[in-house]
């Protein structure tokens, strides 16, 4: 196998979060989060006819409620980074549509909103945009239907398995010095795929988590600090299982406690005891919409000043998996940072 | 509607094309431009066990390809941008995965090409990346069984209908002055949604023009430019309805003449009247292949000086088809400069 080419990019001109929003669905508003969303929608189908179209209708609501807090007009927007879990990115596709915005369609899995950072952040630094939308969302029901069994099926879940969320996350990115004292994006660290061979669709976490490692330790290692630096080390949704491995990984192959300062947002989002998730949360609003209603508005005040954002994505399909490829996973790093 | 927010994004320090590469199957290769590729495979299956397989063999080769011409080992590259077809883009994340090099994965549908110009060239402006590819792929058979039908059915095909080509194209990218007297990205522009009803999955030249007559109208309005300030003018894959249909737009409502400096990939890869391909190719690969194997060497050869490439997507899918919903188009734009 080549040497993995993982390099921290640092922004030279740091673009700030002017604004982020994360709405989310019922269960997940019943979850120990519930108080920290922006909107918690109890009807599933938010007023559409299809789950497709209602997981849409949630992601531009989302958008327009990042714009709104940003104070900024889709017509003083200049892009839309944003992606899904849908087959051929739909949900985005048809929520971009409603802002007539340029828009960049991505494609990571559940490492989407990490991924749209990335790339929001990069065309900041590099002048090509003024103010950029990162943005995602995932839905249980369109998941459910697309990767595993109709909902009317029922079928039984294993204990691996982690429970899609219903949400969607954005967030309004500004030039340096926008906003000054904000919380600035410093760094960013595009992942390289991982497949250490795990075939089990019901079981993410653990096709996710070699990845997760690769990239934590990669940043880690070549920005010459140590987890203790970080006051918190975001995973995407590795859930129980993935992050369990997560930690074993890290120690074994690069001495590294990450348990002191790591938490999950996938294991964030509901209250496994109580909430029948098995291994938790997954799905791309699910580090979306935790990253933006909850991480990002306690940066801004000041709770946190320095915080490591790896989002994972396992970037199977249900075609894929039929066909017993394994499951590749990706992870991409955001540094965020509380301006002095 | 709110008013479209198109923007030229001009390229302060102009990345410049290493290198590209095309590879495509048996028809492509018996087509018009069968002696500009870099290699025809007669063999559909790429020695793979299924077409999934087959297309992330193709793109994997394709940018094996194009990184030997450009005289650059994976380890001196820095990021793939890719996207594809394929539920979940997989033939872009198995093939991206071989590398083990940071990916970017895009959606655009047929556009995905210009996208992962557009962002690549934004990277290496910025100084994130010295070295990027863009790539992107097609192949009929997976395409075909999962837009349409299997292909033992052998359903009849409409007229507008286009024929996905089986193809890829990878592009090397290197920052400014990497090659003196070579090919620079000077301007790129990403698209809006264009979506005017068109409902016909079989009839995408229609669905994609406006997105088209969008894009081009904007960047010669922008640029202060006449079409015959350019060498060309190349769509991605409108076929023959699209064609028609973006100089009726472009004509009506801006008073531009398209015609003398247009061509379309969809129409340049198949010859209409001898291969069996209904209102011409399309596909990812399409103007991925068109591109990399036929109009860059002709820019490299001095044959053309200034190339406005602009690639369109149809951004369905085949739930949204059933769920009868429109079909929202995109068009990217990217130029091509020779330098002097």
């Amino acid at each position: 196998m080549t040497e993995k080419k993982n390099r921290i990019i640092r922004l030279t001109r740091p673009p700030v979060v002017l604004a982020s929003a994360g709405l989310v669905g019922k269960k997940e508003g019943e979850g120990p989060l519930g108080d920290c969303f922006d909107e918690i929608v109890p009807d599933a189908t938010f007023g559409k006819e299809s789950w497709e179209q209602a997981e849409s209708e949630m992601l531009r609501r989302t958008i327009e409620l990042s714009l709104t807090k940003a104070q900024r007009l889709p017509a003083t927007t200049d892009v839309i980074f944003a992606g899904d879990l849908q087959n051929q990115c739909t949900a985005s596709s048809f929520a971009a549509q409603t802002f007539s915005l340029p828009f960049c369609g991505l494609f990571g899995a559940c490492s989407t909103m990490a991924l749209a950072l990335c790339m929001a952040a990069i065309g900041l630094d590099s002048g090509a945009f003024a103010t950029a939308v990162a943005a995602t969302s995932s839905h249980f029901c369109t998941a459910e239907r697309q990767f595993r069994h109709p909902l009317e099926y029922g079928g039984q879940r294993t204990p691996s398995a982690q429970w899609t969320v219903t949400g969607a996350g954005a967030a309004v990115l500004g030039r340096a010095n926008a906003q000054p004292g904000g919380v600035q994006i410093t760094a960013v660290q595009l992942g390289t795929i991982c497949d250490l061979g795990v075939t089990d669709p019901a079981n993410m976490g653990a096709a996710m988590a070699p990845a997760a490692k690769e990239t934590i330790a990669a940043f880690l290692r070549f920005s010459r600090t140590a987890p203790d630096d970080y006051d918190l080390i975001l995973t995407g949704d590795l859930g129980a299982v993935g992050s369990e491995l997560l930690y074993a990984l890290l120690k074994k192959e690069d001495g590294i406690d990450l348990s002191p300062v790591h938490n999950d947002c996938g294991l964030m989002i509901f209250d496994r005891a109580l909430q029948d998730v098995h291994a938790g949360g997954s799905g791309c609003g699910c580090s979306a919409s935790v990253l933006c209603a909850h991480i990002l508005p306690r940066m801004q005040r000041g709770e946190l000043r320095r915080v490591l954002f790896v989002a994972t994505g396992a970037l199977l399909s249900a075609t894929s998996t039929l066909q017993k490829q394994s499951i590749p996973g990706i992870a991409h790093a955001v540094l965020f940072s509380l301006d002095n």
